[in-house]
């Protein structure tokens, strides 16, 4: 593979210390070098990166991808009407092939705000693996495990087979897509062993493990009462459900004693602030947590609680109501922000060479452009990119040294059928469930 | 003038319901009629409205706006030192040209983002009036009374010079411009004489007027010590400021008492999230001022406390803050925002033909279109704006009738003299600080 240069870019290296003027170079997928730019000398084919600024790529740790499909649906609905009235209905209604166009909506949108890699928890497996292998994204991906049939083993179950779908096609996919093991949560599955069994698989085929934990009050109340006591935290880690690295998305609820087990069992929290806002779930205690040595990172959840997959509103959003919450404005700068959505979300996905720009890494670089009213003037360009940016001011957007997205265009994905597609499934299903009701 | 036709555009009109394909016809500066469309019927002309949405325009009615020039600076600082270490030396620096140049900067910022109209507090009046004038946006404009000298007379104050120069200007502006009366906060005027001269001169000019309340919790206890017991609302409240109608930014730690004072003299309060937030000031109890009749409209605050001038952000902010610290998803729906970022904000203006998109009402429009990854599928046009758009989304920004932003142009501003003017003074001040420490 040729090179590539950033010539001249602002770089946002490891902990957010800029390094003005730099040329990144590029090759075999990942960064050759970073080094000072000599002005006036942008090699043949340099990408010119005066005004921007290069960001490692957001990961993205808590997703429902096909929910694309469902932006807006039944908003402003209490939890329970919304997720049994108008979420399930229609999801119940979702074929492999819907989800392979809902993924592909959701994976553009991605691309076009900085996201190189997603850790998903769904269905219809093979749509979704079909979705991120043909756009060249990264993703770790899971069919959760629930209890729909009660008693039933987990190797007879359609989390199982959306398992094996997604391994069958890590193979090819050089090393972009890994295949996680799931339980949806503590409150849709029914017997301890059937937990277990799961945890003791998981840990036999040496998986990462993706998990809900107390997103809401209720959801965490019942739990001690179905369980003797136990948080789904102490529940999850008394079944030993810990024993493989897991991605724990919300622990909203989660108490102190729950926390000390999270970081004593390295557990990485999927801070979802958008949707545990819009949904009234609450404020998760992410200082605490980082406090206590906890690796946070940043997920949007589904976009039908979001209502979109953007990571730099969910980074901006953290770090506002953290410092508003802590009454601590010092706290959750910039500098922070991105390790939570960079690197904090690449070690959780197993993925140790990535989340930094940095010599050696993979090359999964963002380019913000400042040259815009609402980013100038400019004192530190970190500071403007996660205080006043928007999605809008990326203007590429590399993965694995592949650019999948640039001013405006995918070269990996036809976006205007995928935009149609989702326009017509919509119809597609409200025309199913009028019919049905 | 001609009339102007947005063709074919779904609407959002009273209370955020939204008419499809309708025709907005635009005559004199205000809105001649909303008709449906007839299909394939473009008026010669006409702007093609498929795919899109019209909104009113935000009215951002708490901003700083020559403080774009401080974007960025001071960040991650507690709230003393981001004051008075960098805020103020850097703002005692500033002169009516730089401000000039800021404000124009603001109001492009406003203008790409779909605000109409700002209520704003600064200094440095002839700059600012200049950069309203020349632009054509529409502003309420104040020069915020404190108590530099003490003791001294109002009228010999440059608050009160600043209000001269801002009413020079409203007899040419065709109503754009309203000259306000301003007290900047309790914190910082001395004497309860000064501030009933100002309330009485303000009630006698039949003027409304521009305060800070309670931004922070230390403000507010500190007021009760310093003022016998009363709270800052208690202390306006006696000393005649409510007389005039009046917009309280922040009101963050309002007492019970406060707020009812609030409802019962008719206040406005500027609700600011990103800057309570970002400053960790906290949460302003907005569900139950909304419960008492409070007028509530949005507010950015200055720049340098947001880092942007997004309305459609604040908006955002707002209704997800308020979902998840009242535990309701039920409230604060695409609606209510908007009904708060524009009617609301219009009427604090006294602007009373603003805000809502209707026949007779003044054409202040913005444009939003829909056709991008992250706004599809459509379920409701307005559910996606107000939950998953982002600024770069609108096309047109249109105030009085006049069309002051599109497509990325603006036609009344020298975009790229005024960054390069920002930038400028930048440099400039920062190298007089560095000389002067």
């Amino acid at each position: 593979m040729a090179s590539f240069v950033f010539h001249g870019i602002s770089c946002a290296g490891p902990g957010g210390v800029v390094r003005p003027r730099v040329d990144i170079t590029v090759e075999n997928g990942r960064i050759a070098s970073i080094e000072d730019a000599v002005p006036g000398r942008n090699p043949a084919g340099g990408y010119d990166g005066g005004g921007k600024i290069a960001l490692p790529g957001f990961y993205n740790i808590h997703s429902h991808i096909p929910m694309t499909l469902l932006r807006g649906y039944g908003e402003g609905l209490q939890l329970k009407e919304w997720l049994f009235g108008k979420m399930i209905p229609f999801e119940s209604l979702l074929m492999d092939e819907d989800c392979y166009w809902g993924s592909l909506l959701g994976i553009a949108e991605m691309l076009a705000s900085g996201t190189v890699s997603f850790t998903d928890m769904y269905m219809h497996m093979p749509g979704i693996v079909k979705a991120v292998s043909e756009s060249g994204i990264k993703a770790n991906l899971s069919h959760g495990f629930s209890s729909r049939v009660p008693g039933q083993p987990f190797l007879e179950s359609a989390a199982y087979e959306g398992w094996q779908a997604v391994r069958e096609a890590e193979a090819s996919a050089k090393g972009r897509i890994v295949a996680d093991a799931s339980i949806h949560a503590e409150y849709t599955t029914d017997t301890e062993s059937t937990v277990r069994s799961i945890a003791d698989w998981s840990r036999g085929e040496g998986l990462r493990m993706h998990v809900h934990i107390s997103e809401t009050r209720k959801e965490h109340e019942e739990c001690k009462i179905r369980r003797g006591g136990m948080t789904p935290t102490a529940f999850f880690e008394r079944c030993g459900i810990f024993d493989s690295p897991t991605t724990a998305a919300h622990c909203v609820w989660a108490e102190d004693a729950d926390l000390d087990i999270l970081a004593a069992r390295g557990v990485t929290v999927a801070h979802c602030p958008s949707s545990n806002l819009k949904l009234g779930s609450g404020i998760a205690r992410i200082a605490r947590m980082v406090d206590l040595g906890v690796n946070v990172g940043i997920g949007t959840d589904g976009a039908a609680s979001n209502n979109n997959l953007d990571m730099l509103e969910e980074m901006v959003l953290a770090s506002l109501v953290q410092k508003g919450v802590t009454g601590d404005p010092t706290r959750f700068g910039p500098g922070e922000m991105l390790t939570m959505a960079c690197r904090n979300g690449a070690l959780s996905q197993g993925r140790t060479d990535c989340g930094e720009l940095a010599p050696g890494n993979r090359a999964d670089i963002v380019v913000f452009d400042l040259h815009a009213p609402h980013l100038q003037p400019v004192y530190n360009p970190l500071v403007n990119v996660v205080s006043a940016a928007r999605a809008s001011d990326i203007r590429l957007t590399m993965v694995d040294g592949e650019i999948l997205y640039r001013d405006g265009k995918f070269p990996t994905i036809d976006i205007e059928r995928v935009m149609a597609e989702a326009g017509r499934i919509k119809e597609e299903k409200l025309a199913r469930l009028a019919a049905s009701s």
